[in-house]
């Protein structure tokens, strides 16, 4: 078992030159990849479409090159927003790749989709459950116990206009009508759901009213984006697994607020396995954050603004903050960060991985 | 001689609370005051009207204290802009105010202002020749030599539509007819004056075109930002002087690019006279720094898509990242970072410098 | 009795040149001004400050016109946003005016302020109940039946950040916790106040939920800004009062959507007591409309997208829409357009009213 | 000869379900397409994937439907920005159906594409003429003089980023190195290019500096629209012709200014042959306009707000403005407005052309 990732930028949320490129040089076999996670320069927003306009050409492409069939397996995990220096890429995870011979306890990776959900289900129970057994069922097939689990990554739906006019239509409640708080909603009810697979929540102290609820209930490690593309969660699950021999590992930390520099070093440091501190970020392979908006108004002890801004919404900000904080840990600018961390790491903060290079 | 700065927090544009607080407690003597570098929460672009509303209300308080014409010598240099964790305060220097017995070569003060401008000397070498005499004339009366000085703060005006209006009636041509971006030819010609009357750029090489059209000429210590509130260029500038007793000192530093946290770093130990390269971030009294989108599209050898966002100026998001930066150094928001760096520090980098306790 | 109302443009939100000349050519005395209902050219969202800086600035003058204590008799109901077309203006309200001999039946004001509210109160019915009451005891004053009341403008608080922030550390549950989403429900409780008071709605009927909850019951004359500025509720009702000389008349529609451009002409065709359907736009003193994105995501059962866009506000894109309406009624574009109708006509419409010369 | 429009409605930008229904109903023949004109719902500016995602879509369905040849030929016109009440539509252009007997003079289209630009000729001469060549043919081929001409669709590219940039390595200077700018060069020259073919401007009086510098020489009849995903100009160009029996008719008019609703009936009234100032909204298949922002910042003598507000690009408020006009005079919102109109009609002005059912 390996597990490998490849990071190629985008020039736009339609270009596959980089990935063609990578595979026309056999550096990269489309029958092995199981997911893209990909930085899309949209306003990461409701009205996105840079994320369904990358998905559509990857899928297009994969069906091209595997037949329609096999291209469904591969998750199509669109982030969006680059704000501020983030640059727009893609990070592709294969497996079965090249394995190194020395190594055993390196990065596993296992990928799945929930059932579609209902509109009602968005940000509710059905949604946690639904998650948590699916994450459950992935860390199984990877032989990984719960420490061994360093990143949750999962895509979910939002509620859509439509979906509320139906809802209004059919006397259906939903977790909310406002369609850019459903993301908060959903993306905190998939979070919940991984927390629950790790043992970091327990289900039975769960309920609805939790969910944005009750935001010192979260995961360390699940990292959610919501998008207008899909109506299920998608789940990509990340590890070190006694049984994988890639030559990459994985290690995380959790960002205290959104200026916690030191967990982006302990990430780094982590998945180097390093035991003085330092580590290499040229043997970084990629950095993956959540960011979020300080839900108190403060960030050590003084007032932000980006709850007040009504022209910007603050998830975009607060993605330029944490991607220039990883940006500046590493010298470079192609680094995964995520917005909108509810129940992921403690309210203003968020977890944070890195994936090295042994 | 003697300089000091207080730095104080604002719940809004008009909150003068904290201002007052300092001056009942008689920490702060109001006739001592030379001027307000604020970070004012607007768009930081052309209809931030928090700029004005703030200098407003600081105008009415200081005519009620010192009479209407007292108060017109304190300079009222508002930036607009707190995006991301950027923390909406004041930055209050004044003078004559508490010395060290043991110290020279302290924090030294100048302030002043130019004549006003007509719309189509702004941007342009009129603009140039007018700031580099005012900036000359302060380092003149500081005793400061060109070494001294660390750091040249420029309130500078804008064109307006109506401007445009009048111009295009009266058949003259204006530097651009675009509001938006005379604030970057006002800027940049005003950092021009700078640059000049500090020897680092020669008049003799200038002529309009170079305004915005030779960005490899610029300042290492100007700041300068616009607003609408104003006709003329405020200049305020900040050095080393060996006829200051103050307890403050300055330092700076170029940043090379917005991630340039090195240089952020070398301002505070600069400012702290440190040979070990270390610094104690409690002393730092506060950090003023430029920010620019990188003009060629690019940051560390990939893209950013700052220029192409028609959602959100890029002088917004450049503020949010070199905010991240600096707040990241000092484990505090309330840092002031003004966008649009044009001819201050290379293309994408700018002026940083810190003040510090002794 | 008598009623008057000016027009008088603006070039910044600080401009008070119109209305000084109006003053100096002695054709508006300040101290019967009543109220001011302005088009301030902020975003009309939680953080715009055109809306205090102008009210700043008007009671600074009126202060200085009439001394302290009178200038807080005026109210300074300030509506942000001038979207599109919308041109900023101040309707200056005043009394004791010029009369007309011949008519009885003219325009008649009466202006007032509720107690602040705390911010647990406000969206609820404590909002409705005082609302209601001074609504109530203004009409009174006036002598002025229900039918008779044509326009009952209301400039309400919000629920600012730090307001969540208290509430949060008291345990004090909020109406909502989203400070864009506060203005709405308190638009929504003032609103029902007026409809409680001028028999369109039944108190007995409402309760908290009903807020924002059941937007069939409405206020055909209801026009609610919200506003960081205050923390009460400032009520200025007019009517057509048998007791007033006034030249001038009010009128009324209710629009039902956005585009019911015929509810504009009704208004302005009422106001002039027309019969054959005309009017001369000559006469008409101004136009007040309320704008609201149709909750039910259609516009004349076709998709809209303004509840989907995470760019712009919908409430700014609303008022562009019927701004444009309004000012091709009138061939002008100082017309007041106010946004958010929760509670004000029916979803998606809102109340109209012309004021015109008799 | 005969041409022929039908108009769907899109859920998002890859929504082809009414495209299909159309086709499976055998209502439309994919063979017969010419042109899709298409309303999009992204910002319609610079970062506007919603443009590209809809054509990438339509293009993979006009493949599968004709193969990838045939698929080449129909223009993938997309105007990007739903504004307001604009209704996100497809107008689809098709030839060769269904004839009508009694009628000749109807409507005729005829498609193009010009050759590939290079980023130093958009907005420029080369631009002109080579677009004024190709309508010229489209005319000929059409024999239709150029009185018969009423619309004349061209989607245009822009300079992007990485144009900027290698312009800059190359040293070629380029019309703007604005890439939002960039767009109202290219709709400004190919405008011109139109002009020229349809004898409003003489080409001899033309040279680089007249584009966007003599905004008195324009088009009546062009409408151009801007975009990131091509780098020719596609044409469609539409007038009645003798030789056509479709059952449709074009009408158009000149908007003197964004409340011009007069000329928006005009274009209805003559599209419809009446002479007595009629028409019937329900006969109208479609009206396509064009909106711009008022350059003069004023309008009807009053200033407007729209060049100076720097959060929302004055051409998204342009269009909410004329989307709404035109939606007011036809009763309905899937109407076709599109953004910039730099030579096409007067400052602040634009074409507006019906076609209507005989």
């Amino acid at each position: 078992m390996s597990a490998f990732l490849q990071v190629v930028g985008q020039a736009s949320p339609d270009d596959l030159s980089g990935l063609r490129a990578l595979v026309e040089s056999e550096q990269l076999d489309p029958k092995r990849i199981v997911a893209f996670l990909n930085k899309t320069e949209g306003n990461g927003c409701v009205n996105d479409f840079a994320r369904g306009y990358c998905a559509h050409v990857l899928h297009e492409y994969l069906s091209g090159e595997l037949g329609p069939e096999a291209a469904e397996k591969a998750l199509l995990i669109m982030s969006g927003g680059c704000e501020g220096v983030l640059s727009p890429h893609m990070n592709v995870f294969s497996q079965d790749g090249p394995e190194s011979d020395q190594v055993t306890g390196g990065l596993a990776i296992g990928a799945g989709k929930t059932r579609d959900f209902k509109a009602e289900e968005i940000g509710r129970m059905a949604m946690v459950e639904e998650t948590a057994r699916l994450a459950t069922e992935l860390m199984e097939s990877l032989s990984l116990s719960k420490e061994d689990v360093h990143f949750v990554q999962i895509k979910c739906p939002l509620i859509r206009s439509s979906d509320v006019t139906e809802a209004q239509e059919k006397g259906v409640s939903l977790a909310t009508t406002d369609t850019l708080k459903s993301m908060g909603y959903s993306r905190g009810a998939s979070s919940l759901g991984a927390a629950v697979a790790l043992g970091e929540v327990e289900l039975s102290g769960l309920d609805d009213s939790k969910i944005l609820g009750a935001l010192d209930l979260y995961s360390g490690v699940a990292s959610s984006s919501s998008g207008i593309e899909l109506r299920c969660c998608e789940v990509l699950i990340m590890g070190n697994s006694p049984l994988s021999r890639s030559p990459l590992r994985i290690g995380h930390a959790v960002m205290q607020d959104a200026l916690d520099r030191d967990a982006v070093v302990q990430a780094c440091v982590e998945s180097q396995g390093m035991t003085d501190g330092n580590f290499d970020p040229e043997k970084v392979a990629n950095v993956f954050a959540k960011s979020e908006v300080d839900p108190s108004g403060m960030i050590r002890g003084k007032r932000h603004t980006m709850l007040q801004d009504s022209d910007v919404s603050g998830t975009r900000m607060s993605r330029a903050v944490v991607g220039a904080i990883v940006a500046s840990v590493l010298g470079r600018t192609q680094v995964y960060v995520s917005g909108g961390a509810e129940h992921q790491g403690p309210p203003g903060g968020g977890p944070v991985a890195a994936i090295s290079w042994i």
